[in-house]
């Protein structure tokens, strides 16, 4: 196995002995250090946190908020602005269900977002919202310009995606949270495929909320994921899941909220899932973010030429903008055949489709072809399973392609 | 360790070789098994489910829904009636929020409810629903004949919980479905309490909806909870989270729903969780509800005249008909220091404070107090357990109490 810039973190990843997963757009393996922590709730402290006086429930509850205390450094925001959820969708849901957004209001968003950031605000067309979708460019890019010019008076909120999953391609996300900012519009940004892939500060990107994933980027277990909310948004804000833990008191008749977070977290939280989520980010920092985005630069560049260099492949986005995700097609061929056939070949995990996001594969123009093929990138993959997955793509395009 | 009832499961819980675990109604220990089939997962298996054309891919998706299978059954559900939540309160606020209320229906419930299906149904009241509360009898007991009396031709819902958890009181839960079904009204169950402590036939207590936690009588791990829907009603119940997994197609102005249930179901799910949840149940069933409902009695028998026989307790529901959990007081000493003392004592866990069911606490006239002492079980408890555990409090009581 050819080591990769320093720290070889395979042993961590049983999974990938038998498999080269290039899908970490969609999950990742989780390292045993993050099933450990886990398992130690499990087994030695696995009670309620919150309420209770006993000290088990002591130590879970310091256990979970020391997990959020590290969570919340890691992106620059405070403790009290990161309200966990069970993944990036509920995170952008409670956003578009819990701001207060009446007839008449618009919303700002590109057109090639993942449908997690883009059906809960097309959900509020119910509610009179206009919904203004922007035109990405031929690369998947969003420009600031088209933006600005959708935003008026009646513009409430922008929200992008950082990374497109579908595309790869990186949208200027500093750009568009200063338009946001100089039109006194709320800024919310998907960091679902760049959490964890490169740093992030939530205050430098001026962002009024981020939504995130647990499982993807940042190496923690499926069933997380949490919403950053800045501090003077929480107010306005409704929770999802009204019940128990959000609440002060109740009469029969009416209720007082409690506490920031709190009131955001209703019900028994996936307690054992967050303390994972802690430990990967401890387990991200041991890595570097530096030295794991240095590594997924050279990795995707190996891969964007690997398949543009074929005769008979399209490749979608541009190649000095797109970062941890290579989409592609070989003429002639469906993409889920060419992934079960590189799956066939050499165990090799890459996507086929839609990737949930219609309205992305149809600017694409690769609605019509059944989606794309989507390789994806962490740390973890080395250059060795890169080429092995550029010379499987090699022999299928020969073979089967026009 | 005293044997019980055949079937020794102690082993499986780490947790309680150093702790009298008496905390179950809020949340229980998971078992060795549980843990292990998440492991596999983590170390194996650990993609998304959906739409991989790998092989990976095939497999987790098949575990998910082999869980979801055993689950459904288990229950005497179909596979499609099981919507995956991360938690009870996830689970009633689908359908608080989901049912198309509108202004002038109305819906009738308990007052002595958790405040995870207590809220969701107030918050209603915005819209204009008219949410009519019945008062339970001193032993936290709703009469059938009460609920009939709140039940007109506005009523859309009458919901009750099964077993009280501030209580340990057990609803009439069949013949409110019998009243629900003649009136025409739809009936959900919270069985938060009661599933995996009891046998729970969805189908044989008429209910339209049933919130189960993943986490507590059924032993699966936190994180998990789950919707039990009547194939009949999906259609008209809207997803709380829309996204990744919840449309077939979408375009810039619209969307168009995937069948159910993917469309409750957006963003990666807990798949761990799921499976964990899954494999919770083959050991459940490995035991015999039987068996545990037999067990589970006899120690709440013991607990309930333990406590009740001594001078100064007032405790809360009636022997005849609580189950799992009895909730006291020790006159003149505050419930948590009970809690902690027990704690320090024997390494005792119970819960003390208002239980997330402020209006059930107010009920009882415990809320002045500070709210009452809770001790539930499941069938990894022991006699002796509960014996050591009426010994100090009856010390407590001895020494502190009035």
């Amino acid at each position: 196995m050819q080591e990769r810039d320093e720290i070889d973190i395979r042993p961590d990843f049983p999974l990938l002995e038998e498999s080269i997963y290039l899908d970490a757009a969609s999950t990742t393996p989780t390292p045993k250090a993050v099933v450990e922590a886990m398992c130690d709730y499990f087994y030695n402290y696995n009670v309620n946190t919150g309420r209770g006086a006993y000290k088990l429930a002591v130590k879970a509850t310091n256990e979970f908020e020391k997990a959020r205390s590290r969570i919340s450094k890691f992106i620059n925001a405070k403790p009290t602005e990161i309200f966990f959820t069970k993944n990036t969708t509920e995170a952008v849901n409670l956003v578009a269900r819990g701001l207060p957004f009446k007839k008449g209001d618009s919303i700002v968003l590109p057109n090639i977002e993942h449908h997690s950031n883009f059906l809960p605000w097309l959900r509020l067309k119910e509610k009179g919202v206009d919904v203004r979708i922007v035109k990405a460019d031929e690369y998947g890019i969003v420009h600031p310009e088209d933006i600005e010019a959708a935003v008026d008076k009646t513009t409430k909120l922008i929200t992008t995606t950082h990374v497109s999953n579908a595309i790869g391609s990186v949208q200027p996300i500093h750009e568009l949270g200063k338009i946001a900012s100089e039109n006194e519009v709320l800024f919310m940004v998907d960091a679902a495929q760049s959490a964890g892939h490169m740093k992030l500060d939530v205050r430098d990107i001026g962002a009024d909320f981020v939504s995130f994933p647990g499982h993807k980027g940042l190496l923690g277990p499926v069933g997380t994921g949490f919403l950053y909310c800045k501090d003077e948004h929480a107010e306005e804000l409704e929770p999802l899941n009204l019940g128990g833990g959000t609440v002060l008191d109740v009469k029969e008749g009416s209720f007082e909220l409690e506490a920031v977070p709190a009131r955001f977290e209703g019900g028994t939280q996936n307690i054992a899932g967050v303390i994972g989520l802690g430990a990967a980010v401890k387990y991200l920092e041991k890595i570097g973010l530096d030295r794991i985005e240095r590594h997924s630069r050279k990795l995707t560049d190996m891969m964007y030429e690997g398949v543009s260099s074929m005769d008979n492949t399209t490749v979608y986005g541009s190649p000095e903008n797109i970062y941890g995700i290579v989409a592609f097609n070989i003429d002639g061929v469906n993409a889920h055949d060419v992934a079960k056939i590189l799956d066939e070949l050499k165990n090799i995990c890459v996507r086929s489709g839609h990737h949930c996001a219609i309205p992305a594969i149809r600017h694409l123009g690769a609605y019509e072809l059944g989606g794309s093929v989507r390789a994806s990138v962490h740390y973890y993959n080395t250059e060795e399973e890169i080429q092995t997955f550029i010379e499987s793509l090699e022999e299928i395009s020969k073979f089967l392609g026009d």
